[in-house]
Order: C-alpha cells, then structure tokens, then sequence
C-alpha cells in the first residue's frame, strides 16, 4: 500500500488510472478504522482494479462544540488494519492543504442537510458533503462506498452526486454490529462499560419498531411511542429523536411501509450515537 | 457542429474524449452570443482538440424580481454562430433535467459570493457556480473560458475550481467592446439609443480611474468621487458601485496600485449594466 499525502500525485495517480481504462473503488473515512470500514474496503476490492481510502478526520463538519480534539486517531494501527486489507492507496492529506487559509467554497443540500442529524448538528452534512466532493474531484473514483450505519449522510452524498451530475456510483453496504447487535463507530471507544451495555438498547428499540410494523402496526405515532417507552428503561440513555421515514428523500411518513427506514439517534451519557434499520 | 440536448450523450462524449487523451475546451454560456462569447470560441479552438459551448439560461442565477423570462434566446442565430466559429459540440439542455423536482445541493462561496454584484443580486453566484459546476462534472473540460466583463464570476470559478480541487484550467479573456467603447453584453438589446449612448459613460468613467491611478492618484477614496462625479452628468445612468479591489480576492483596497481592478455596477435606465477595467 502506497500512503500520499498530497493533492498532486493523488490526482496523478487517480488520472492516470482512469486514463488506463482502470476502476477505482473509493471510500473516504475519518480512520478510527473499524470492521465496519473493512467491509467498505472488501466490497471495493471485490467491484474495482484499484482501492484507495482517505484518512481525513474532516473539521468542517464538526461543530465547535463537538468532539474534534478529542476524535480518535490511532493512525499506525489504521495504515496497518489497510495493508491487511490490501488497500492500494491511502490518501492522508493535512487540514491545511484540504482547506486553505481563503478556501470558502461549500456545498449544502437545501433540505437534507437540515434535517435529522442536519437539525442536531448545524453545519454538519454541508461540512461532509464538501469534503466529499473535494476527495471526488482528487480521486475521481468509479464506485465509493458508505456504511449505511450513517444513512443520511448516504442519502446525501447520493443526492449530492446526482444533483452535480458526478459520474460516480455511490455504493450503500450493509451496517456491520457487534456480536450484541451494537452498531461498530469510531465514537464507541468513548463509551464506559455501563453506557455500553445500556446502548444495546438503540438496536433491540429498531427490531422492536421492525417487528412492530411486520405485525400490521403501521401508524408511525404508536411505533415511536413503543420505542420511546422501552428506551426510557435505560436511564443512561438519552433519546435525542427517532423518525420513521422514506428512504429515499428522509421525509417522515405517517404510515410504515415495508419500504420505510427507521432512524435513530441518543447520547448514552456524553457519547452520540445513531443507528437505523431499514423494514 | 453536433447538437446535444440531454445529460448522459454529452457525459459519453467527454468521456470518450478524455479517453482519447483529446483536450476539451468548455464556454458555458446563456446564449444570446455577441462578439465576447466568439472569442472565447477562438482562445478555445486555439488551445483544444475538441470545443464544447452550452448555451443554458439557468434560472438560479437569477432573483424572482429579475429579467429570466425577458432574457433574449435566439437559439437559431445562436446556433448559426456557433456553426460559423466551427465550434464541435453545442450542449443545449432544459432546466427540467437540469433542475429536476427535488433538486436541492447547492455550491456557495462565503465571502466572493456576497459582496459586489453579489451584494446586489443575493444568491446569483451560488446559482452561477451551481450550474458550472455541474455542467463542469457533465462536459469534463481541460479548458473553461469566461469573459473579463464578469469579473466578479471569473474570480467566484476560480476560487470554486482551486477549494473543490476540480482538475480544470480556467481561463478568463478580456472584454470585447463596440466601437465606442461599450462593453459587449446580451442584455445591450434592451437599451433604448439613448441609454446606449449614456451607457459609453461606464467605461469612459473607468478609463478616468485607470489615467487617475497611473498620475499617480492613488487614493482610492478619491478616485471614487473623480467617477462618482463624472457620472452624474449622465442622468439616465443611476450606479450601483464602484469599488477598487485587489483582483485576487476582490477584497476593497485603500490605495490603488498598478495590479487592483475598477469595478463597477449601474443601471442605465431599466437595465443593470456591469464593467470593469484591469489597471
């Protein structure tokens, strides 16, 4: 695996691949790599010539009050958890060179971006999109793929690539959990054992909403209500929403379909958690 | 010339193109071509294998109070020009597929994009980029041409093409003018010849700031009112601005040098005019 640090030779790179007829499989990350990521990375090995991974823990969507400093960056451990996955290219640039003393150009998505996690952390999917744009532009990738653990930010980036008429696939793969369901994250190393224990519940909540609407309970109102009764059982649990929506545009509906995609997002003490599952 | 009306014929093209190692040089217009627009055909055909001009008038760029509906579109004298400046591809879409119903990601440059003309016409450059950048990701150029006349959108492309890291030249060309000096301009139709002749003030006025500056006046305070005063003798000109700025980043400058740029805004009659001289 080849590490670059810079935009040249990553434009190079990528260039001269797709000069040589070659596919590119994409996947941008934060690194705080998890087997969540590595499934990324096998999907792409699976569908592409080559495979490159950014490594770029993105300021601009974050928030001032949000967990930049502290986000975990055990890059040694990322480069080789990547080299085992036989990853071709990490690109790992700095902030400065991804976001200039006079860089001022942004993409936003007018309704996406504000709400669900958009109206909890302002800023937040513009600052994404962005970045992801840039590294699109840098790496010109045929496929890229995102966990669907973070589902609105693949309804973005999907609306994002089709709104600008990018040539690129943007491929959704499955969320990979812990032996008891837990969703993997880079946050979850700031969980204590209790908070741990009591997010399992954010899971067991979404195949509680699941098996409600396969049973015919299809009023959203009564499914929210069932969730939120049984979370209130996990004191270290803090709901901040839970929407029952239509995949595609994240607009909330009144009656669950088979179709529907149930989101979810709570702190488990300071830590901020999201999950989802789709009916 | 071949005329291309839909996304994805024109995306094969480029694609094909940049296969084949051809250089593409791009001018994105809203048609009603004069003079202005042809030369940047010619820098084009000059310096690329392949030319590709888009006449679009993109209803973002423009305000609910401006002129989108009376903007002139004289496709078939466009389109004969175009022939005759032996231009290659013509990419001639409508707004339904370029805007489809829940289009909703938009480009937008922080400080760029709210001072001068953008003070004047909010929201106009995060349309303008919008669209490039997109028509950008359609046609795949090596080369993009603007004109100099819109100053302001060549530094907004610029800036917008260096911070999303897009692998595109662009190449801004000076301005075209009549005989007596009028810089060439699609909405010159809707001047009354009394207006026209008023109007010649514009750029007699910048002439003015340039002889001021190389006199070695270089107070931009007092370059300001020298135009200001030399304009209020043409009463069916009413100004918007006038502002001296470093052409870089069109930050306002105190004292002129020999590198700032004039630029200025007004209405002759109903019609809102823009110039501006490089000193």
């Amino acid at each position: 695996m080849k590490t670059v640090f810079s935009l040249e030779p990553i434009r190079k790179i990528s260039s001269e691949l797709r000069k040589n007829g070659r596919t590119i499989g994409f996947i941008p990350t934060m690194g705080a790599l998890h087997q969540g990521h590595l499934k990324l990375v096998k999907e792409s090995k699976n569908k592409n010539d080559v495979t490159i991974v950014s490594i770029f823990v993105n300021p601009a969507q974050f928030s001032p009050t949000e967990d930049l400093d502290k986000y975990p960056r055990p890059f040694e451990q990322d480069k080789k958890l990547l080299e085992q996955g036989k990853v071709d290219y990490l690109f790992f640039p700095n902030a400065k060179i991804m976001y200039p003393n006079d860089f001022q150009t942004y993409v936003t998505s007018n309704k996406l971006g504000n709400i669900l996690e958009g109206k909890s952390r302002p800023g937040h999917f513009s600052g994404m999109a962005t970045v992801v744009l840039k590294l699109f532009n840098l790496v010109q990738p045929t496929n890229a793929y995102f966990g669907q653990k973070d589902f609105q930010q693949s309804v973005v980036v999907k609306h994002m690539v089709s709104d600008l008429n990018l040539p690129i696939n943007v491929n959704v793969v499955p969320t990979v959990r812990d032996k008891e369901g837990l969703a993997l994250s880079s946050r979850n190393i700031f969980l204590s054992s209790q908070e741990r224990l009591q997010a399992l519940s954010l899971y067991q909540s979404l195949l509680l909403g699941k098996k409600l609407i396969s049973e015919e309970n299809k009023n959203v109102q009564m499914i929210k209500t069932a969730i939120k009764n049984y979370l209130q059982e996990y004191k270290l649990i803090c709901l901040d929403y839970i929407e029952i929506c239509n995949p595609k545009n994240l607009s909330p509906v009144k009656i669950a379909t088979n179709k529907s995609v149930i989101l979810i997002a709570a702190y488990a003490g300071k830590t901020r958690l999201i999950d989802n599952i789709i009916i």
